[in-house]
C-alpha cells in the first residue's frame, strides 16, 4: 500500500482560507479510487490514540471494483462502501460488532444487480451492511405506483459515490468527516443529489451521519428516507429489549399482530420465524430529538440510534429473529415513512415533499453503550424524552395490506 | 497525461499500403482505454490551427470507467464517449453550445443502468447527449411488442463501443475520423453491427456521423434508427424558429394537436409545458439530401442538420421547452421511424427490414451557422430543396395511442 | 505480458504440508486479475509436451474487463471464463474445436447484461460458450414460478468467479487444476456457493468439471443445475449422429414430435430450423456412470460427455441445427433437470432439494474422440452401459405447455 503522498494531498484550498482542517480527495472524476492511507502521524496530529482513514478496492466475484474506506478512529473500526451508496458496511470496538452476517458475504457492485429482478426485490442480492441508505424518491416494500414498479427501497444503496472527501479537523477532538455524494438522476422523473457525510470523533466509540437531500429540479417532488440500521449479536439475543419514547406503536402486518403484546424484546435465533415489523411513531424532545436503545438481556451492552423526529418523523422496528445462517438481524429504522410500498404511505401522510432547490437534512447517531451504566443512562434519557406521554398501543396494521 | 508512444502508434498498414493517413487504436480487445493525445504538431502537421484527439476517463459515481474523447479541431471542441455507443456528448464554438443541459449531469456507464427499469423508461437515467444513436432493433416509446417490452429507443445509447481508431487523412484537409463498433447481439434475436464514424476538418465547424449498421445474421431483420439530436441555448430561445423542406406534418399525440399552428416556432422555458412532438415528413432533392435548420429569434445564430431522406425517411421534431432546470431542448431527430412504440409503426410502413449481410447507411451532418448570412443561406438551401412543393398539414396524429 | 513472481506465487502452504502441488492464486478479494502466466518450464517439469495457464483480461465493448483463463496443456488448448461463471469459453485440439459460432461474438461481462430483459431472455445476449453452467437456484425457459420471474437457465453463468485458482499436482501426471467460486446469495432467497473445478492433463485431449453446490443456508433448498455444453462442426454435420444409452426419450414440446423418428441424427444447416429438443433418461452402470456421444457422420471424429446419473439423472438434447450464421449448434446437456420453467418440473420430481450444509457434486468429462477407433470405442461403452436394456419412445411430451 502506498502512502499518500501528502504534500498534493493537502489541497491548496486547506492552507489559505479554511487553515483549521485538512482536506483529502479519495475519489473524483478525475482520480480512481486507489490503494491510499491517511494516519494522524502523517499529519502530526497527537492525540492519545492515532487514527487513520484508508482506502481499498475489492476484487473478484461480484465485488470487482468496490472501493471501501476502513476508519480507525483509535477507538472504533468503521468500513464504508462508496461504491454502495457510502453505506456504513460495519462497525466494530473491541469485541463488540455494529453490524450483522448476511448470507449476501460480497459487496456487490451495483453494476452486478437488477433491482427490477425478483419482482423488484434484487436489492436483497446486495443487502448487508450496518447502515444501508434507503430512498430517496422512495423507500419501502416492491410494488406498482402511479404505473411504475417501485423496487425494494429505492436505488440509494446501489448508486456509487461521486467525489469522495476526508475533511479533518484541525483542532481538537479533530473531528475525522468522510463525505460523498449520490446523484439520483433521470430525466424527466428525478434531480436529487444527497451529499452524505459520517462523522467521528478520535477515541469516540460513536459516529454521526449528517446527509443533506437537495432537490436540484424546477417542481416539488415526493421523497422519502429511511435508515436501515442493523444489529446482530452481541446486541441481539434471546431476551435483548427495545426501548424507546413511543408514542404510538402498531403492527406492520397480520403477521405482527400475533407478537404484539412482547414487540419490544426480542427471541433467540427462531427457526421458521422469518421477521416482523412494527410501525413506531416516537416521541421527541422540545427540539424534536429523541433516542432508540437495543440492548442485551443484562442491559450490559447496548446501542443508541439518535435522531430528530422532525426530519425522520416515524420508525420502523424490523425483528427478523430467524436462524443465524438466515440472518439473525433487528433493523432500527428511523424514516420519513414505514416500509410499505409508496402508494400505500400517501394516505398516512408520510410521503412528503421537498421543494424546488429545497434541502432536507437527516441526521442519525449511533453509539455503543458499552457498559450497564452506559446503557441505564441512555434508557433514563429516554424515560427524559418521554416525558410521561402515553403509548397508544395499535392492534391493527395501518395499512389493510389486503386491498390491493 | 501521457504522450502516446507515436513510433507504436503509427501503425505499419499505415506505412505501407494506405500511406495517406495516420491510424491510431484507442481501444481494442487487447488495449484498455488510457490517457492518450494525439496532435497536430506530433504529426507534424502544418495546419492553421493546431488540432488534437484526447482520450481520457471519467471516476466516481455512475460514471465510473467511462471513457470519453475530446477532438478539438481547431475551431470545435467535441466530446464523444465510446462507453455509451459512440454518442456526442457536445460540441462547443467559442461561446456557442451544441448541446443541452439534462438534469442528468454524470456520463452514465451503461452497466450501472437497467433499461428495464422503470417501465422501460430506464435510459432516461442516461439521456443527456447532443447526439445519442436510438435504435438499431428498435426506437419508440416502451411498451410490448411480439410479447417482449421494447424499452425507450432501444440499446444502442448503452452500447459500449469496440475497437476505437482514430484516421487522420495524411493531406489537406487533413479530416479527423474517430470510428467504433457497436455490437448488437443476441443469440436467436439480432445479429447487428454498427460501424459508427465522426469526421470533422480542422478548422471547421462542423461534423458528420457516417454509421453503416450491417445484418450480419442470416435472416431478414426489422431495424430502426432514430438520430437523437438535441439543442438548447444559445439556438433554442423565445420566438427561435425551426425550418425544413416540409412534404407532411402531424401531431405526434393529441396534446400536440393544441400547439400545431405554431409547431415551428419555440417557447421561452415554460413550467408544466413538458413536450409537444411533431411528425414530420421530408423532402429531400433529387438526391435525397435535406437540411433542417433550428436559429435563434433574431435569425442570427443556428444549426443545420443534413441527412438523406433515402436512408431516413421520417423527422421527429421534439419541442421539451419546459423549465431550464426540467430541460430546455429541442431534439430534431432523423430517422427510420417516427417515436410511436414498434407496433404501432409497421402499419406506417416504418419499419424497414434488412437483408442477410446487407448495410444501411446513415449520414447525418451537423453545422454551425454562425451568423446572419449563415443562416439565411441554410434556410435559402431548404427552399430550393422544397422547390415550391406543398406542405400538408394533418391536423389529427397518425396513430390513435387511445388503441391499445 | 509479465512473468508471475514465481518465488511470490508460489503460497507458503505448498512448501509445507502439501508439499505435492504447486498453488497460484489468479485472482482474489486483494488481487485483480492481471496478465500473468504459468509454465512446466517455470516449474521445472519435465513433460513430454510442455504446458501453460495464461490469465488475460479483454476491452471494449461489452467485454470490457471481462477475464480469460487460457490452458495448453499441450495437447488441447482451453480457455476460461472467471467472469461467466467460470464456462468453458471453447476447447481446441489440433483442427478439432469444441464449441460453436454464436452470433455473440464478445465474451460478454455480465454487468452489462440485464437478465430480466426481454421477457427473462437477457441471457442470450451473453451464450456463446461450449459449456454454460445453468442453475443452481432454477434452470430452464422464463416463466414465473412462485409469483417470481425465473429468467432463463438462472443466474451461474452471469456470476463472476470469486478466488480464482490453480493447483498443480507435482507428481505425474501432473494434473492442473483450475477453481473458481461461484456465491449465489440473496436475502431471505438463497445461499448457495459452487465451488467449480476444471481438471486437465498435461497432453491429454480431454476435460473434467467437478463442482461442489453448497447450501450455506439453514433451511432445505429448491436447487437445479443443468450443463450447457454445445458443439459444432466438426463434429456436427448433415448425418452426425447422437449416440446414448438411453431409458426413455420424448419430444420437449409438439416442434419436436415431428422429428421424433430422426431424434439420434442431425441434418445439416437448415433454414428455419430453429430447435427441436429431447428430453432423455439416460441409463447409467452400477455406479450410476453414463456416456453420450456425439460423432461426424463418418464416425470418424466425436466428442463424449460423461457424468453420472445419480447426480445429474435427466438430459437434454438440443438440435439448434439453423443456418450457420444463425447458430449451427447442438447442446448435450446433463441435468438435474429438463428445459422446462421450474413449475412445471416440480410435478416431473425433477426439482431436487439441497439440505442445509449438504453438498451436491457434479461431475461431467468432455473427450475429444480423434479417430474412428475411439468413436468405436465409446459406442461400445454405451452399449455396456446400456447392458441390453430397452429404450422406451414416448410420442408425447412429458409437458402440456398449452396449458398455463
Amino acid at each position: 500500500m502506498k502512502l499518500l503522498p501528502l504534500a498534493c494531498a493537502i489541497s491548496a484550498f486547506t492552507l489559505s482560507a479554511h487553515a483549521l482542517a485538512w482536506d483529502f480527495v479519495l475519489l473524483d472524476s478525475d482520480k480512481p479510487a486507489q490503494n491510499q492511507r491517511i494516519t494522524s502521524e502523517q499529519l502530526g496530529v497527537k492525540v492519545d490514540k492515532p487514527f487513520s482513514i484508508t482506502m481499498r478496492t475489492l476484487h473478484g466475484g461480484r465485488q470487482e471494483g468496490v472501493s471501501l474506506i476502513d476508519i480507525d478512529n483509535g477507538t472504533m473500526k468503521l468500513t464504508l462502501v462508496p461504491t454502495r451508496g457510502m453505506n456504513v458496511l460495519h462497525a466494530q470496538v473491541g469485541d463488540a460488532r455494529m453490524g450483522w452476517d448476511s448470507p449476501v458475504k460480497e459487496v456487490v457492485n451495483p453494476a452486478f444487480i437488477e433491482l427490477n429482478g425478483r419482482g423488484g426485490l434484487g436489492w436483497l442480492e446486495g443487502f448487508n451492511e450496518l447502515v444501508t441508505r434507503c430512498g430517496y424518491e422512495w423507500v419501502g416494500h416492491p410494488g406498482m405506483d402511479n404505473g411504475e414498479l417501485l423496487t425494494l427501497h429505492g436505488r440509494a444503496a446501489n448508486i456509487p459515490a461521486s467525489k469522495v472527501t476526508v475533511h479533518i479537523d484541525e483542532a481538537p477532538p479533530y473531528a475525522i468527516h468522510v463525505r460523498g455524494e449520490l446523484k439520483e438522476q433521470a430525466f424527466k422523473k428525478v434531480d436529487f443529489s444527497v451529499q452524505t457525510e459520517l462523522v467521528t470523533e478520535p477515541g469516540a466509540a460513536r459516529f454521526v451521519l449528517n446527509d443533506t437531500l437537495t432537490n436540484n429540479g424546477d417542481y416539488p417532488k415526493e421523497y422519502q428516507a429511511l435508515y436501515h440500521s442493523n444489529f446482530s449479536t452481541p446486541f441481539l439475543e434471546e431476551g435483548a429489549r427495545f426501548a424507546a419514547a413511543v408514542k404510538q406503536v402498531s403492527p406492520f402486518n397480520d403477521k405482527a399482530k400475533g407478537d404484539l403484546g412482547d414487540w419490544q424484546t426480542y427471541r433467540a435465533p427462531t427457526r421458521d420465524y422469518d421477521e416482523t415489523v412494527y410501525n413506531v411513531v416516537p416521541y421527541g424532545d422540545a427540539k424534536g430529538d429523541t433516542l432508540t436503545v437495543l440492548h442485551n438481556k443484562a442491559g450490559s451492552l447496548g446501542v443508541a440510534v439518535g435522531f430528530n423526529v422532525q426530519q425522520l418523523p416515524v420508525f420502523s422496528l424490523w425483528k427478523n429473529t430467524d436462524t443465524q445462517g438466515q440472518g439473525y438481524v433487528t433493523g432500527l429504522e428511523p424514516g420519513t415513512s414505514f416500509s410499505y410500498n409508496r402508494r400505500y404511505q400517501r394516505p398516512l401522510n408520510l410521503v412528503p415533499t421537498i421543494e424546488p432547490k429545497q434541502q432536507k437534512q437527516f441526521s442519525i447517531s449511533y453509539s455503543l453503550l458499552a457498559d450497564k451504566p452506559a446503557v441505564d443512562k441512555a434508557l433514563k434519557t429516554i424515560d427524559t424524552i418521554r416525558d410521561g406521554r402515553q403509548t397508544e398501543v395499535r392492534q391493527r396494521p395501518l395499512v389493510d395490506l389486503s386491498k390491493e
